[in-house]
């Protein structure tokens, strides 16, 4: 059992505490003072490079199980999810401030293991952690904000120009406009199968979470467990490739899952959307699943299922011809387009309508993922 | 008992969204997208004032107890205690991020008082919110990350020079140098007895924590439940002054009391310091509170008492006659000096000496407060 300031020079110990060295410059004061120092502009991203911010909790019992979910795993989750949300705005990841509050018992192995993949984040990520706090609370309260810097570029495509003079890049939810076309990175509703796995066994009968022995799960455990989040397809979105020029006119990253997601750019942008059941890349569910577990809907987990960090983003149709099928071998697939939205308002309750596989037109249902508690609350 | 984004709502709309008038185009995006959106430079700041950012958690049971802080006074405190890191490096407060977690049946008339205070306490501070998350917990968490602007001025006192061409000040714990005068302002160890009282009754047995009853003992439970933090002060020491001149050569805030608090300083610096007891400005107790406490000490208080959220700094004597005894009616008091530290390492273990009524000198112990937890813990 370790002390306050021992937990403290613990952390400040495994994380990586300095910037790296390409583009280091914007790191003026880090972790030990009463704040961190982020510089206003630095000499590799100009005056344009604007900072982008989030925060994000991450709560046991909530977001994660005591007993199943290893701290490695807990901490790489904690850094990954939080900055997920830089991804969808193009911005690269620069630093974290991480709030950390541990029952007494959880100073020793528990922390290392959570320091461990909370380093392993952040070098992947090529983030510094810059700040934090530590209390001691009856269960672990882990809160992450992570800082960006936006990318920067020459033209703007969607309607979140910045004022003149300012060559930031920002991914907004904002800018979709009717005609776009919708895609989505990777693979959709593998994270709702790995939790599911966990929540309900190989059987679907299991009533005690817990994680599958065998190997042979790992695949299908990951995408839950150590979701990868897509830095670079992010920022090239944003205008950070040969062109300068913005692909996306709008992002979102997948953490309430595609339904409620895409609801979430249509309400901002005043438009409506269209999906093809078909296109959805839905996760392949292993027939030795599908056995015990009698009604698992590849679709249904496409379309409901959090966590899976992907970037669902709009695209106007002249820029469409510029996105490759894979980028950097995430697969990129085209899901449905922006509408109008109906000109009744009586219309209007469902933004969002699906084209099944027999060709019907149905309004989507919304039933995004919240957290476990959400879930057994309601 | 409202749903996520029923919570969501209401925090929009009770906390203020968007920068003040003056000095308003830092805010590029602020709530409502996957993340906020903070110009690198602005016309106001120009490129010397970088952003500094701090993050806190305030928890219930550990930091504040349910059934005895009132939600307003929650939401106050929670600003203002992780704004006073902003203060004691001389930056002006400008945005906050909110992480709140919450169980279902505080979604009410907990929520709205809380966010009363909050709200409060961002005008007063001059601060809007820009993001956050909710989740619903067994417990309340609260996460506030603050950033402010960096003061700008011409000559940096201290070893906290920043590059040539940058012209931003910031306030650090390791400025200090032998010979350097100790100051505080305010009273020490107000918010200690505050506490005091809450914990332990007027008579000091009480042993169920509860608010006395009776306006008389407002004024003494203010420093604990609603604490002043000294925003202009700290810009004025960090050179938002006529001169553009650093006053202060290092600063911290005391939020673990003066006996850590300067040692922080100490550390950080590598110097050593000495107190004066009869100096310091300690809380006065009132002889109703003495009668039943008989042990209540003032210097007990003022040297290890936590939460007061002044601001602890150093000057260099050349610089001290600048500083007035009020400053905006804060009382600026002189409680020590900065001294070398012994030149054998035997002697290093305490880096602070104490020189009491008597003119005795005496190592000082270090008995800063941390948290409920942590004190019931102990």
């Amino acid at each position: 059992m370790l002390n306050e300031s021992a937990v403290i020079e613990k952390i400040w110990k495994v994380l990586p505490t300095r910037a790296r060295r390409k583009g280091s410059d914007w790191l003026r004061l880090g972790v030990g003072d009463d704040a961190a120092v982020i510089r206003a502009s630095s000499q590799r991203f100009g005056d344009g490079g604007d900072w982008v911010l989030s925060t994000d909790a991450f709560l046991e019992g909530v977001h994660f199980l005591p007993g199943v979910h290893s701290p490695v795993d807990i901490g790489y989750k904690a850094l990954a999810r939080a900055t997920s949300d830089l991804v969808a705005m193009g911005a690269t990841p620069r630093f974290f401030l991480l709030s950390l509050a541990l029952p007494a018992d959880r100073t020793g192995t528990w922390l290392d293991g959570f320091l461990k993949g909370m380093a392993l984040a952040a070098r992947e990520f090529g983030m510094a952690v810059v700040g934090g706090d530590t209390s001691r609370f009856c269960s672990v309260v882990i809160n992450v904000t992570v800082g960006g810097r936006a990318s920067r570029g020459n033209v703007m495509v969607g309607r979140s120009s910045p004022p003149q003079g300012r060559a930031s890049h920002i991914l907004t939810r904002s800018g979709s406009t009717p005609g776009d076309l919708i895609y989505a990175s990777g693979t959709l509703g593998a994270a709702q199968l790995g939790l599911e796995l966990i929540l309900h066994g190989l059987d679907g009968k299991a009533s005690t979470p817990r994680l599958p022995r065998g190997r042979q799960w790992r695949p299908i455990l990951q995408p839950h467990l150590r979701p990868k989040i897509h830095i670079v397809l992010g920022r090239w979105l944003a205008g950070l490739n040969p062109s300068s020029r913005k692909v996306a006119s709008a992002a979102i990253d997948t953490s309430d899952g595609l339904s409620k997601d895409l609801s979430h750019i249509c309400e901002a942008s005043g438009v409506g959307a269209r999906l093809w059941a078909e296109k959805i890349p839905a996760v392949r569910i292993p027939q030795a699943l599908q056995r015990g577990n009698a009604k698992l809907d590849p679709l249904d987990f496409a379309l409901h299922g959090g966590e899976d960090y992907q970037l669902l983003f709009t695209v106007p149709p002249q820029a469409a011809r510029r996105l490759p099928r894979r980028f950097h071998g995430i697969p990129l697939t085209q899901i449905g387009e922006i509408l109008r939205l109906p000109a009744r308002k009586s219309q209007r309750a469902s933004r969002i309508e699906l084209v099944t596989a027999g060709e019907r037109v149905v309004p989507l249902k919304l039933k995004g993922w919240n957290s476990f508690a959400a879930r057994s609350s309601k």
